[in-house]
């Protein structure tokens, strides 16, 4: 796409959506008396700027001219039926819309007045809604500077990654019922955890967890589905990657340790994970294919199945900013990573979730891992804040509250990724979430020890 | 429920499914032309000996006397409208549907032909389908027996259990996507695994699955769900679990060996998990109350929020039985076990997977993990066949084809369950899979070594 490409929508150009990117999203009109949105009025729409523009509104007035069934994919209260359709379809709505909202151009909607009136909306006059039906989320754990740290800490430098990590993309199911949208309230979990870490012969204590962590991933959406028993080669599964958004997966690193032998994570993880409510379309991610930070060739290659022709990530910066309760704005940046920073690829990742037959949804989440930049160095490269997901003392950044690597009560965490265009950006725009502090379980809590 | 009610419907005493059980499942008429149902026709029907009763049209007759909207529950393709009702409305529809059904009474249906001709159904005529839309699947590891066994293989009989086990029950989540309905077919799963497991440095191979394993374990269906933070006490969750099905696991052992570190089984275990169709109420397995393995007391006490009052599980014999390709019918049974083999109750599992605020919706899963009975038998009391997370040697019992613990192709294998009551059962109907030669994967297979 030229960058000179625009709008007649202005669009600033640190704005996450210039016309290059146009995210899904699924929105409701605010009623008047209330921020709520109407739920039955859920639709999709993309973002520009800072208006919403509405695809049902757009669909009904015929500009995707019956190269798929517009009204059906676009008034519809999840995108899920639009993820279905493939990339043909997805092509053709972005071509589409391009020439509808572009300044210039037969077909752009410039001078159509009532129309723009009738899907042009402000943002702050919409609520956004989770984009998807998510039927199973996945959690990747595929950034090796990532992978790398948490290992130098549980097991020294020379033996940091397991002998698997390098031979596939290690993963593990999350909760899909705990996915929430940008901007829900992220309550402190309670929790069983170690009384002594370092001694788990004197058992667990109950109480709210005192090591909550963020985690900076970027997440994709699965667009086509497969049955059981189908299997995607690497070309194959990148035409089944519908598109991008932030994920915080917020985790609970004292329970965590406790809990996760020998099945993995689970509670410590399906408290609340956040995911920013625009789709960035793969076509807007493209222009910035960039090599990983390991090289354009993937060092050591994978077995066969997994070899990746066209082998690579997104320059894409990452960043996370603390508020805490009662700190001026704007958010502390504490660390700044890169989607570079990924040694496997969504393909990859896609080829072997199919490749004992697993089948896909449209709509299935699929997590990147932690996103951390440069093995070895301190916290302001580190995706998560501390403790056994982390590269260490992300917290500490902020300063105004004392010397904790976790999160406190009251905490905003802002994770924001951009990639930086010739006089615009194609971003995410912000996943945020404020910490509540824990329900108190009364006669229940035994953390005396804290 | 009185042993002695009685269906004016002829049940054989053997049968799993008589007046006092009535499980609730989702069926749709066989078309005349083919084996298939119909699925827009998709309803609610209980099992009854050899016949299915059709609850929409029960429901449109009114017997359910408006207890609840009885046509909107039943008339629908899922059970989970019906399970988000609650216990109330299931206590009201066991009890009309017992009172219809049974021989005599004021309100039993026996003389009302033209009503049972539009009702009642042969089993044979009818296609049954997954008896809920599953949100999120969740797979516990809650037999002592099981968790024993297990870990006397990799950490001997002194530390053979984690310290968090007795603590909590130990869950992970698993695949939503691949829960399939007993009578599917199963693919042995091509996969990685170490080329030498005794020396991961050897790396991995792909191909087939040389460790196809079973798991014999009873699974619930969560009624009532959760909000988000909604925190359940014991007695609470006890009220959310709606009723259970039979569940086999199916697990490809090398991978799961492989891939497993450091955050839990992947696609060893999210290829196809075979459920049986009809879901036994709570209220059917009362009778059978009875208490765990390690007695009526648990031992050692958990933490207070885990304090289980009615502590205990239910009498119910669980089967495996395999029967190899061309080998006579029946299948030979190889193992037996029961559910009273469960440290944990659904009520603490539930209560546990609240603590931390994980929501749950109507119709998510969860398994039991495998149940084998009696720690340190052989074959006969194990819940999977061998490997890593079974007792060992299941699959020798069958004696024809040589020495093998795990699954070869052609392979049927069945898990039954009962409760044995006073001249009839209680009993969850076969959970039924044959296994199927894995995909060929041409160039990418890299398992000369096998
Ligand atoms: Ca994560
Ligand atoms: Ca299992
Ligand atoms: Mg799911
Ligand atoms: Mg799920
Ligand atoms: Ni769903």
């Amino acid at each position: 796409m030229p960058p000179q490409l625009r709008s007649f929508i202005e669009v600033d150009p640190e704005s996450p959506f210039p016309i290059q990117n146009l995210p899904y999203g699924i929105f409701s009109p605010k009623s008047q008396s209330s921020d709520e949105g109407d739920n039955s009025q859920c639709r999709v729409g993309v973002a520009l700027g800072t208006k919403v523009v509405d695809l049902a509104v757009l669909a009904e007035a015929g500009i995707f001219d019956g190269a798929f069934d517009a009204v059906a994919a676009f008034r519809s209260p999840t995108l899920n039926a639009f993820m279905s359709l493939g990339p043909a379809a997805w092509r053709a709505a972005r071509a589409a819309l391009q020439a509808a909202l572009s300044a210039d151009g037969p077909r752009s909607l410039a001078g159509n007045a009532s129309l723009l009136r009738a899907c042009v909306r402000e943002r702050s006059d919409v609520a956004l809604h989770l984009p998807a039906d998510i039927g199973d989320y996945t959690d990747f754990f595929s950034c090796r500077e990532h992978a790398t740290a948490c290992g130098t800490m549980f097991r020294g430098a020379a033996n940091a990654l397991n002998p698997n990590w390098l031979c596939l993309p290690v993963a593990y199911h999350g909760r899909a019922s705990s996915v929430v949208l940008s901007g829900a309230a992220v309550r402190r979990p309670n929790g069983q955890r170690a009384r002594d870490p370092k001694d788990p012969s004197q058992g667990p204590v109950f109480g709210p967890s005192t090591k909550l962590d963020y985690e900076l991933e970027v997440a994709f959406f699965v667009g086509t589905g497969t049955e059981m028993g189908e299997v995607l080669s690497i070309e194959q599964a990148r035409d089944h990657v519908f598109g991008c958004v932030l994920l915080n997966d917020w985790s609970a690193r004292d329970v965590q340790t406790w809990e996760y032998v020998p099945l993995g994570p689970f509670l410590s993880k399906s408290f609340c994970s956040s995911i920013s409510p625009w789709v960035v379309p793969m076509a807007a991610l493209e222009p910035f294919a960039a090599p990983t930070s390991g090289g354009s060739v993937q060092d050591p290659p994978p077995l066969a199945y997994l070899h990746d022709a066209r082998y690579g990530s997104y320059d894409c910066v990452l960043e996370v900013a603390i508020q805490p309760a009662g700190a001026p704005a704007p958010p502390v940046t504490v660390s700044r990573s890169n989607m570079a920073c990924l040694h496997w690829t969504m393909a990859q990742q896609l080829a072997h979730h199919t490749s004992g037959g697993c089948p896909l949804r449209p709509g299935d989440l699929m997590g990147s891992g932690t996103i951390s930049a440069a093995t070895g160095l301190p916290a302001p490269a580190a995706g998560s804040g501390g403790g056994a997901g982390g590269g260490g003392g992300g917290r500490d950044a902020v300063g105004e509250r004392g010397t904790r690597a976790f999160l406190l009560d009251g905490d905003t965490v802002v994770l924001r990724g951009y990639c930086q265009g010739d006089g615009y950006r194609v971003g995410f725009g912000d996943c945020v979430g404020t910490v509540l502090p824990a329900l108190d379980r009364g006669e229940f809590e035994s953390d005396g020890v804290q």
